[in-house]
């Protein structure tokens, strides 16, 4: 068989396994019997080894050597033996027993921060954080790099990006959030959000009605996580809680992980064929389930016209008007946890956390130290004081998993949404239009065009200066907070 | 590793394979979303392909080969060996050309089916069954075979059976089924069988209490055509059909999935990690679902109890008494469509379809003959006339998929089902009264005692031998019917 068409057999064989992975593993949260759970978890595990031998194997390393060699090939096929090669020589790098080592340590260490969050209890989960820092410490050394260990880890998640960039981005978006958050005045309105799980349903439908998610190749269920996960390309499924306390959760939740779904749904099928399926970085991922929830979703021209709609489905609001509810479902305060932030104070989780991180990396910091400087960090940027280290250091499950390098992710997004937005306002002038009516065809189409397709071909700074012109900047996120929370 | 823990391990691979592609198909079925078909059908062929060939590898040759060759094998290992060896030298006696020319021809033979009963057309259809009756007595001849081919066929669905056993049985059963059929006298009632579907599921989940179908370990879910599917041995999944003309099929249809459910469910789960779960035979597992939709669902016992239940969820039928609706969901009379025949004259139907199949694997009937061949069997052994193919020859797929030897295990489930029937009742004489208190607990415990948990570690001959003390027989179907349609 010519080269090339080896090549592409390979990834359609992942494919096939990703398939079946991702749709065991949505159907373990949304349709299967309780009691099929240990043989789940057994399939899973199998199959998911089974696909990583094949990345992994001789035969894959001879491919990759044979593609490697190969002149002629497209542009495309340049980056897909790129990426490969490098995933192939990280895993590569990591010697199997020390993996095996780290896997099972992972696994006891989830279980111990489980029960340490829920009692509050740092003392029992610390041994663990020590070893897996000590692990990544390693693997980074494994990796290998040019100025920051840090940066080894980074790869995972966004790859191509450094210490050096984060730490100019991020200190700016500091320096201009920490005083932005002072001049918050408390929100005056006490609404009861509370609204019956089937009334939120037929909203979220409602929802993904107006912004154009494709049913035809998705679904919406009820999970308790939210998630949206790809089955195949024409197959991606996205989930939501409905939490009957207040039903903002469901709402901007499903908004959200349509984000995700939508960006998936539009990427360039051929690109699966090379193993370029699949978002630039999590960071632009996150930017596209952003630009849904936030940019568009918790916009006025975007909640403006849903909200007569809201009202008729629930009529305790009718007698709410829309100002108010505006100003409720953008409601910003500094606050202690993570996943219940708004989109002003939300970056700063996230700095603290990286800063917090690098450091344990880099050695600056040791695990002993880790609360106390969580606590500083949180009374300095967000004026909070942290009551326990359960409301603290311990609410992520990210470092009991070793996902070393995640977290900035999260603020990239932000920055990422925003830059982009910038740039689709700037091409589209109707876009403010486009939302209130509903007309969302020319977004999706602009989003597909400039971010969507090019899936893993283009790196998240590729991408971003192809669409904006210019390298990742936090200008764009510092405008649109200014303007929407203090300006206005 | 140890050889019995690497036999071990092959078959907890071949489960996972299974569990996937068991879950791929049954979301097909119930959840995907439209668009997803052809990625979808490319990810079953990949993972089925993959599974097989971890059946028919060298080293899975050798892996046989030492096993045969160890002693000390547990009687469950043994007969393990037993029948992977026969399966891995059937598989391996197809030259691949042969066996690849043969899966094009079949799906291609579907097809043409499909159009040649759309439009009453054996013409069209005649030539791609002639060459899989080739097909079929070649591999006949591949397989090998004492005394007639047709036996070495009916290995993969009824594993020991023969022409010569079924012969007798079949002979018997027609000239016992014949006359009985004729004395039948037509039915004096017409209801109206009419329900919403909503009701009807109420009704389904109803019954699936009343028999203890555990859906903690499995689900109900609507299709076009109702199936039983297991995913793994604590998640067996059934779907109906709603009929919103006719409830007896979805109601009916539902206790019969339930059943080959059951079954599936009290399987000794050890027998996976030797290849030995599932059913003992196609013909035993239908004797599973036909003693929960006939000798349970169809009983008096059983329909008088839950009578009252379904009066009150359908009110239409609260002037419609006991006698009346018994006699509508047990009208015999001769038919012309296998699917829709009821218990006393389906195994005409089947007796019909060996006879001719037979033949055409002997050599003795060709495919030119076959329609009038079956035109005049259904004259005299059911006494109706057969107005075109559409109707007749034409109405089921199993030829056109190349499925020869298949069509004996329905007339046997009814034979099965029948002993097995008699003996459970000869051993638990309260048998009637647990199924009219909905006391279910004993039977399940005595199916699995004496049916399920053994799995494909004995032959169908054996476990009938064990659990009634004799041979296959006739009989007690014979006294059932004659019971149930003549005497009472």
């Amino acid at each position: 068989m010519e080269i090339t068409k080896q090549w592409r057999e390979h990834f359609k064989q992942l494919r096939a396994f990703d398939e079946a992975i991702s749709l065991l593993y949505w159907d373990m949260r949304t349709q299967m019997p309780e009691q099929s759970a240990p043989l789940r978890a057994e399939t899973i595990g199998y199959l998911s080894t089974e696909a990583f031998k094949r990345q992994t194997s001789d035969s894959f390393a001879e491919l990759l050597a044979e593609m490697t060699a190969t002149e002629e090939l497209t542009p495309t096929e340049v980056r897909s033996v790129d990426v490969a090669k490098t995933q192939y020589e990280r895993n590569a790098k990591i010697p199997p027993a020390e993996y095996q080592a780290y896997v099972t340590l992972v696994s006891e260490a989830e279980t111990a921060w489980e029960k340490a969050k829920d009692k509050n209890d740092w003392g029992t989960f610390a041994p663990y954080l020590e070893k897996i820092v000590a692990f990544q410490r390693k693997f980074a050394d494994y990796f290998g790099y040019e100025t920051h260990p840090y940066d080894a880890l980074l790869y995972d998640y966004e790859p191509g990006m450094t210490v050096e960039q984060l730490d100019e981005l991020f200190q700016t978006l500091r320096d201009e959030l920490v005083p932005l958050i002072r001049q918050l005045k408390s929100s005056k309105h006490e609404l009861d959000w509370s609204m019956e799980a089937a009334v939120q349903e037929q909203i979220c439908h409602d929802w993904m009605r107006v912004v154009d998610y494709d049913l035809s190749r998705g679904r919406l269920d009820a999970t308790v996580h939210p998630f949206e996960i790809t089955i195949n390309r024409r197959d991606v499924r996205i989930t939501t809680k409905y939490d009957e306390s207040d039903f903002r959760n469901a709402l901007f939740g499903t908004m959200h992980e349509a984000g995700h779904a939508t960006y998936e749904q539009q990427i360039d099928e051929a690109l699966d064929e090379v193993g370029l399926g699949g978002g630039a970085s999590m960071g632009i991922h996150e930017s596209q389930s952003l630009f849904f929830e936030n940019f568009v979703g918790r916009s006025e021209a975007f909640l403006r016209s849903v909200y007569p709609r809201l009202q008729e489905r629930h009529p305790a609001f009718q007698d709410i008007d829309f100002d108010t509810f505006y100003a409720g479902v953008n409601e910003a305060k500094p606050s202690l946890i993570r996943i219940e932030a708004d989109e002003l104070t939300y970056s700063l989780h996230i700095i603290i956390r990286y800063e917090l991180e690098k450091a344990l990396i880099q050695g600056d910091l040791t695990v002993a130290e880790l609360p106390n400087a969580w606590n500083e960090k949180y009374r300095e940027y967000l004026g909070v004081e942290v009551p326990n280290d359960a409301k603290g250091v311990l609410q992520d499950v990210h470092w009991a998993g070793g996902s070393f390098g995640y977290f900035p992710s999260y603020a990239l997004g932000l920055i990422y949404a925003a830059q982009l937005t910038e740039t689709l306002k700037s091409e589209r002038s109707d876009f403010e239009t486009l939302v209130h009516e509903g007309e969302f065809g020319p977004i999706k189409q602009w989003l597909e065009t400039n971010v969507h397709r090019h899936g893993k071909s283009l790196t998240p700074n590729e991408l971003i200066k192809q669409v904006t012109g210019g390298d990742i900047s936090v200008r764009p996120l510092v405008r649109y907070l200014t303007k929407k929370y203090v300006t206005e």
